[in-house]
């Protein structure tokens, strides 16, 4: 197992008239006697300081290099042994979240770790309002502020560390189908388009320089490969950090964000699909949500006899807006304190101070505002709830397509892994009790976390996983859900609270 | 055969909601019906098209591309069936003169071809003053002189054909390996200092973009190979294009210019050897020397009676110095009419108004200064017969111990190729009279004229000869004559005008 870089000493030979073959030539042979492959492939950069390096220090240099087996290619040469100096990142590029970890590929273990929002969202919060700027003329400005933020996490875990971003040879990123196009500068709007086609799922390996990423100029940058425009390589690391093509046990891997994505299968299929259901829980949707970041409710209980919310907030600071995961929680609450029909219309003949009309249209207070402490009102409409409860319908209507078509039922998912920047939040209760989860014993639930940056680290400090990775994606077959014929209608049949799995 | 660059007219499938996997694995997939290779490089700038272009002719298009059998680099994606405008250019880069052809490739012809001074002259006439000022920080001026020479070339041939460079898919380059050096940005001053080890002998393929050549970007530039520091890519192009490893018989190379390079051998092995003699052909070394251009007397000859001279200037104007040939020929018309002996010195005695003092020192009047016709005194002197004298004795001590090395005498050799820029001009006769050439029968002479040039142009034509030229290229043993212990011994007693082979 080695590091998707590979840093080696080398004692080159000093040329003498006996064997004055050239420099390149003689670390070339050096290279030899411990790699395979004779296939060596040099940037420029480096042929052009190679006669200097070789020369500070009697032939003794290390190379950082990535080799596939068939071919090495050289990232750098740097003089004296300096092996046990060397760094990788991971990047999730998530739509909303950019989140960064920088890893000592030496001893294997994490430095240092940042999140940032993605710079992208000054040109929309959603996903789709993007893709139609990019179609608009919009696309390089989308690429550069992707770079930005993810230039930015470079720079600020690398200070964390006190590390140079130079000294950062390999990049290892996930992110969805658009993501991944808008980090290569390749304009994503076709992907929302019929046919849906994306411009590449299988991306190549580029150097740091060529994508603008402010690391060692030749680094390695692997991406993870998309399997289609509406299944991105953030699901397929999050597949792989997951193992669920490991096991003879079906697994499920959920990711709730703006789609709904989830992978379904074991060690001899996987099949994956997506409810294209709309954004109900990314922040800016839901009418008082925020980000899960300090000052959000994340946890909303409601009494059953007083009819009384409770909650938490991130940072234990004064509340100032609902999460996603407050979100479900409050519609869980709600329901279980008889609040809420099976439609999602709240049932206003429940006696409770709690109802006020906004706007016309009934809510129920979960926080009156407070001006002097700076709290606002915080409360959830009919319209949020509608709209998780198209998100829950989606995900419903997914997993069911997908488990008819390998002829499986539901109690047959030996492991539910949930992922995504919802996923990491989400109580497995409330989602249960919504139907948004399917409703197995909570035992069987796992909380990957950022699947998708864990899938990138083990790819950073394992070359070898790049063929799993690949062999993942390939594995899936994706049933492209928006023009299954059976979609719409069990969707209809589950936009109901009770309409679970 | 095909050639360096290949371009292929792909109907690639147009993308539909059961074929819609990504734009490049779609045209993947139409390479991969032509090619056998699956593993194919996309440079980014053709990701960042590879959509408009597919979409502007419903998926017809012409790929221009590369291949080694193992992998296909992507050069170029045109829209529609482009095929027949293919262009390569291929490049002689000498000291002292630059040579590009353009060629249609898909017609397999030459469309134009110019020459040009390497603007690096401006550094210094001969390459040792090169040498020393890329030592002193000029690395990057001769590296920039010899681009803008280049690409001057370029822009010039495709101008001729009116032709847009950004068509040209293709370079092949040859040079010595100094020049090969400058055009990578290569320090090459440590290829004049002992043990003589250059930065690298085998050039890797790089893109144009890279290279800083202006044709299409990701054009592919192929490079001879060098064998050691003082044998170069243009003697390996010079060698493919004599096929001189192709033949049982015994073949020798010969290009005199600075430094008298040789190569002798046949189908089984290759012998190469050079003198360093000091550049005595160049122009600018004898006094009244100039380039084989107009305006240079390129004959001369003496008449035995008279001893009056008579010569021809080429253009048909009037005389303004002597080139390479013409100081040859004199050479040997001074000493087959007796007026100069074995030595190199003139016979004096030898009554004639050509004799004249310059400097105080004799020399022999070829033409008489008509300043009104804008002639000037036009002479041979000692000195120039002594540097003559000099490379004939390189060539002389280089050849033996080349032929003794393998056990065979001067009658061996069935044919004698000649290159390099004055091995295009010189008198066969005259050369073999003063022993600058083996004195062998005339008819086993053939005038290869620019041999680099012929053997980048055989590449471009054809790919599979870059195996050809590598394999020549490892198969030649060099005998570093600087410091072979019988070089000096016998380059004095080669240092007289009878003194041949």
């Amino acid at each position: 197992m080695s590091a998707l870089t590979i840093k080696k000493f080398l004692r080159v030979a000093t040329p003498s008239l006996d064997n004055n073959v050239g420099d390149a030539e003689r670390v070339n042979i050096a290279l030899g006697e411990n790699f395979d492959t004779k296939n060596i492939i040099w940037p420029l950069d480096l042929l052009r300081d190679i006669a200097r390096i070789l020369r500070t220090n009697g032939g003794d240099i290390t190379a950082t290099l990535f080799t596939d087996g068939d071919t090495i290619k050289i990232i750098n040469i740097e003089s004296g042994n300096t092996a046990d100096s060397h760094f990788g990142i991971a990047v999730d590029i998530g739509t909303t979240v950019v989140a960064a970890e920088l890893v000592d590929l030496h001893k294997g273990k994490s430095l240092a770790a940042a999140g940032d929002i993605n710079g992208q969202v000054v040109y929309g919060e959603d996903l789709l309002t993007r893709l139609h700027f990019s179609s608009q003329g919009g696309l390089s400005k989308l690429h550069q502020t992707l770079l930005d933020t993810i230039n930015g996490l470079i720079a600020k875990v690398c200070d964390i560390a006190n590390i140079d971003v130079n000294q950062v040879s390999a990049i290892c990123a996930a992110g969805n189908t658009s993501m991944t196009h808008l980090l290569l500068g390749l304009d994503p709007s076709p992907i929302r388009r019929e046919p849906y086609a994306p411009v590449l799922a299988k991306v190549p390996m580029f150097a740091a320089k060529d994508l603008g990423l402010n690391i060692m100029p030749n680094a390695a940058v692997y991406i993870f490969p998309s399997v289609g425009s509406f299944l991105g390589g953030d699901l397929v690391a999050g597949a792989l950090s997951a193992g669920i093509d490991e096991r003879d046990e079906i697994s499920l891997l959920l990711d709730i964000g703006t789609n709904g994505e989830m992978i379904l299968g074991n060690n001899e299929w996987l099949l994956a699909g997506a409810g294209a259901a709309g954004p109900a829980l990314e922040g800016g949707v839901a009418e008082c949500a925020k980000r899960a970041e300090p000052g959000a409710i994340d946890r909303v209980n409601i009494d059953k006899a007083t009819l009384e919310p409770s909650y938490s907030v991130i940072g234990d600071i004064e509340p100032t807006g609902l999460c996603g995961s407050g979100l479900i929680d409050a519609i869980a609450a709600l329901y279980n304190a008889g609040l809420l029909d099976t439609t999602g219309h709240f049932i206003l003949e429940k006696n409770t101070d709690r109802w006020q009309l906004i706007n016309n249209k009934p809510a129920y207070i979960i926080r009156y505002a407070d001006k002097t402490r700076g709290i606002p009102l915080i409360y959830i409409s009919e319209k949020d709830i509608q709209n998780v409860m198209r998100t829950k319908a989606a995900m419903v209507a997914a997993l069911t397509i997908l488990l008819d078509s390998v002829g499986l039922d539901i109690n047959s998912i030996d492991r539910v892994y949930t992922a995504g920047s919802f996923g990491i939040h989400l109580s497995i209760e409330s989602s249960k009790a919504i139907g948004l989860y399917p409703k197995l014993p909570t035992e069987r639930f796992v909380q990957l976390g950022n699947g998708s940056l864990k899938g990138a680290k083990e790819v950073l400090l394992n070359a070898g996983k790049i063929n799993d990775a690949n062999r993942i994606a390939e594995k899936i077959t994706y049933l492209e859900l928006n023009i299954h014929p059976a979609f719409m209608s069990i969707f209809r049949s589950a936009k109901y609270l009770d309409g679970g799995h």
